[in-house]
């Protein structure tokens, strides 16, 4: 705990001074770019990997980066997601699990989490990604493959629940918000972004083209 | 998006270098100094305001800083709390508020959130603090300090919240874990940590005294 | 009442004969084509519509042919989807709305189920819809396109929430289970298809090529 | 799915024309005689089996016929049967099980639905059925019999549950409303009705006196 | 505070030796008569008012003797109820409502309880009772008839919703639980039974065939 | 059933008369001292105990004395709470278990409550109470020991859930509300008041000093 306290009087003697006027504008209210959703894994600092500064990112941490389906949970994924498009307007989510990941593991070995009710209750609303994996991937037996693989099919599969909440489903619909399932592997540095042309996982490019969101606008449809 | 995409490739290029060895360390497990819990707001950021470098701090963020009582949902945060005391042996939680926070404004304003069903029924969590601050500060009227007071009351309720989950609970009673009341001011970098002996939050000092815990470890009591 | 009583025992005299040796064949259990999701409505008849016999259509109806994402209610829908799918494994099913849908009418005008707690409970799974024609349509005023409109978002709204259901995403995944979303208009006979392609509703055609389903199996994807 | 295509052509080319004069009524709104309440069994075809017309019954349909009480889902079981009653003033709700069901047959075989959560889940709505039969039965040990006696006292449970509801309750306390148990034996077209008086479930007949409801309307009570 | 603490001293000093070896006793365990459901108003007391001694009763009180239905909260009254039926085996369950009921109040005027959220949203389990004096009782206008009237419709409704509960349902069904409706006017001393052939509620007679039980055993039915 | 209709007559000819003045004064309302909240076991009579009047405690009973976190059950136990304090404003709150109780016993022991899956949910809301006395523990393995040790334990652990409802945290913090736990020794007839300055269960003494509360108001803090 010393050391918390010491890294704050370190920052507040040392870094605030170089973002004081940033933090004075920021009072007036926040206009974050996105909704960053990731686990809440000591490991993964999303501002620091994507080099943003306050103000920027509107971050959501729950253990696996899990989203309930709409009405599934009371909770605060439900209030967070409707606060970050409803009110602060952002235009992009991310959902962005990563390498290593304990809850994962967890969904893959019951018995690691047997004396944890609370855990194994929320790991219910990532009962379709062991399914998935469960049913459709019985040819991959090496664990680690398996474990990083969980972490890219649960990607999609809390987009999928994403899809259920009113506020993302209306903006997604006009075009004024997308969707993006990403995977960040902390040991390499690296960041898989899903690409729904290939149906596969790949490397973040550089270029715009790079930015292929999960869902397009949808035209209105028409009465019948 | 495109600013994202491009902090992500600035990231590899410039910065993972540096934290290379530590993030290959840290393939074999994490061990986080304390669980952290704050607001998504994009203004907070845990890791920089406490200079802790990856695996120091398990984070959970939802909009308010808000604990749910056990067995009120079963979310994202009774997992993750679990997940972080009964796994991680974590040996500290502190709460952090923040000033200027939306959820502690739309609690205090139920028309700014009347169009958000979601944020409203998540503020149930947090109807302690509407309930405390309406019956019992009658005499502050001055809307700026009525939110700041807000915050720092809510701090102390989620805490209370807190104590009602099973693995707090008994790792406190054995001494294992102590909880920590802090409210962030962004706009001057102050933190402000919560004084149970002064009933006040103070500025957080520099020696280890000012780690003043919200919780002593209860010594086991005799049978009766 | 009598006149149900009479109709059964027409039935019984008159009907029954013809289909009792498919009635007891059927003993030996049922191998659905197909669940069939559709409104409590009176007006709506699937086994009349498809055609079908005794063993051919799995069927679960509740008001409004509304089907609550996975988790948010433990009730009929989330076990007759899994029953479907898991043990009698089903290769296709079809979400039917209808013209002049009194649930859908209740979403619009909320005044006329004031006094119906339960409708109204029930409909806040139909929020995704209520808030896509709220949001997505203010260009749409005239009441009777409005209300056949709410109908058609209702379908892929309740598509979506079906994909959360783990059962459902597992055999998409790997392709043996399709996704259809249908409209009837009961006072003329038509029946509407989603096509995905056009991003329309269009008249159900009779070739093969009219069966275009809302999901496609996606190939494995790879680990990264 | 091509025969439910082909089957929907054969009933626009065939049938529906028959009817268009009742459907082109049946726009204005639809005022069924009852609220029939039975299994999404593929082999149930309630129009059928009672030859209405469309527009007659209004029909719910989820595994086994169950109602849980008033409160124990915000379902859409709770939604229809107060639709039915308070909107549509339906004045007979007919509670139909029948011969072979899978879900009464997953009560009894709890194994056979292990790897079934939400119907295990669901199945808790019957748990009475589950007690009654365990404690109350031990002289029955033929399965068969067992099953049709199961699924006999689901009907009476669910009665029950159905008495729980609101709408139904007041409904049947001022004699607007009656309540049927039924079971349909498909294999021999038989319908057996449950007679109070006689306390066991009776071939229904064809005189009016068969249709001895399960409720009597409760005259006033007086203050005390 | 002071006046219970010198009661339990009075009680101490000049009662409990009276008791000492019934207390002594029940050391072994408990084996009580009946289970007795009434409200927490402080004005009842069921051990005087049946004059039983310790041993005899087990009670549940909350406020305005209600009894979710089974699976409509997973709270006490449902354990209350299991354990007194499975555990203690008792032979009569006895919902007693009283005079002059604050809960029941509450339920007829909205307006009193606008500011209890968890009491307006525990009086949900009463809206039966709501909706039957609402609907069926408009002839009675008299304030003070319609609060008596409404205590003993609830007394009624607590009892169906009470027979939704499977320990109780499958007792009541082999004869060996009865369940009985009580009304208790404290400034009277008066105790009305409810009497199922009058369907009234009457003064509870000192002979046995007072005991009208509201259920009787329902001989076992016959398979079909 | 025959010995509670006599008692009542016996309370009728014999007893009320003496308290007939008391009971018509209380007519008017009730004005309870405190609001007792303890275990439905047949043994404990709190009126008895505290030697108080009709009119002096409100009292709550479910099995186990357990007070479900706020939120985390919309039944009994939070509405009772908060009508005794926000309508009838009660000054104190006694939280008071008991020597030998059954659920205590079914907490330490699952087997004895493997086939009350009501009272094993209900347990949950001591989940606390189990790990504390679990983890901590372990060196008292006298089973007498542990089970009053575990009455105790469980003691704390409601009120700490007490602490989360809303009411009681608003009147606790301006001073007009204290808490209390106690433990009854029914077969000695002795009470046990926990004492936070010793931090253990102690006889409750005659003096005002024994009335040591749990809860001291907090004055108000400071906005920072
Ligand atoms: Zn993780
Ligand atoms: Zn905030
Ligand atoms: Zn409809
Ligand atoms: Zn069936
Ligand atoms: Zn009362
Ligand atoms: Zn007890």
């Amino acid at each position: 705990m010393q050391k918390l306290v010491d890294g704050i009087h370190k920052f507040q003697r040392n870094y605030f001074s170089q973002d004081q006027k940033l933090f004075e504008t920021l009072v007036e209210g926040q206009h974050p770019l996105a909704l960053f959703i990731t686990c809440s894994d000591s490991r993964i600092n999303p501002n620091y990997m994507t080099q943003t500064k306050p103000g920027e990112l509107f971050i959501q941490r729950t253990a696996g980066n899990i989203v309930p389906a709409y009405g599934a949970v009371h909770g605060g994924e439900a209030a967070t997601i409707e606060y970050a498009v409803s009110a602060l307007k952002v235009k992009d989510i991310i959902v962005c699990g990563h390498s290593h990941c304990g809850a994962m593991s967890g969904l893959l070995n019951p018995e690691l989490i047997e004396k944890m009710p609370a855990v194994k209750s929320y790991l219910e609303h990532a009962e379709c990604t062991r399914r998935i994996v469960d049913e459709n991937y019985g040819h991959l037996t090496d664990p680690e493959k398996r474990l990083i693989l969980t972490v890219q099919e649960n990607v999609l599969v809390q987009i999928e629940n994403l899809k259920t909440h009113p506020s993302v489903a209306a903006a997604v619909g006009r075009g004024e918000l997308k969707l993006h399932g990403w995977v960040y592997k902390f040991e390499t540095g690296e960041v898989f972004n899903f690409n729904p042309d290939e149906g596969q996982f790949l490397p973040l490019e550089e270029d715009v083209l790079s930015e292929k969101a999960l869902d397009k606008a949808m035209p209105p449809i028409s009465p019948i």
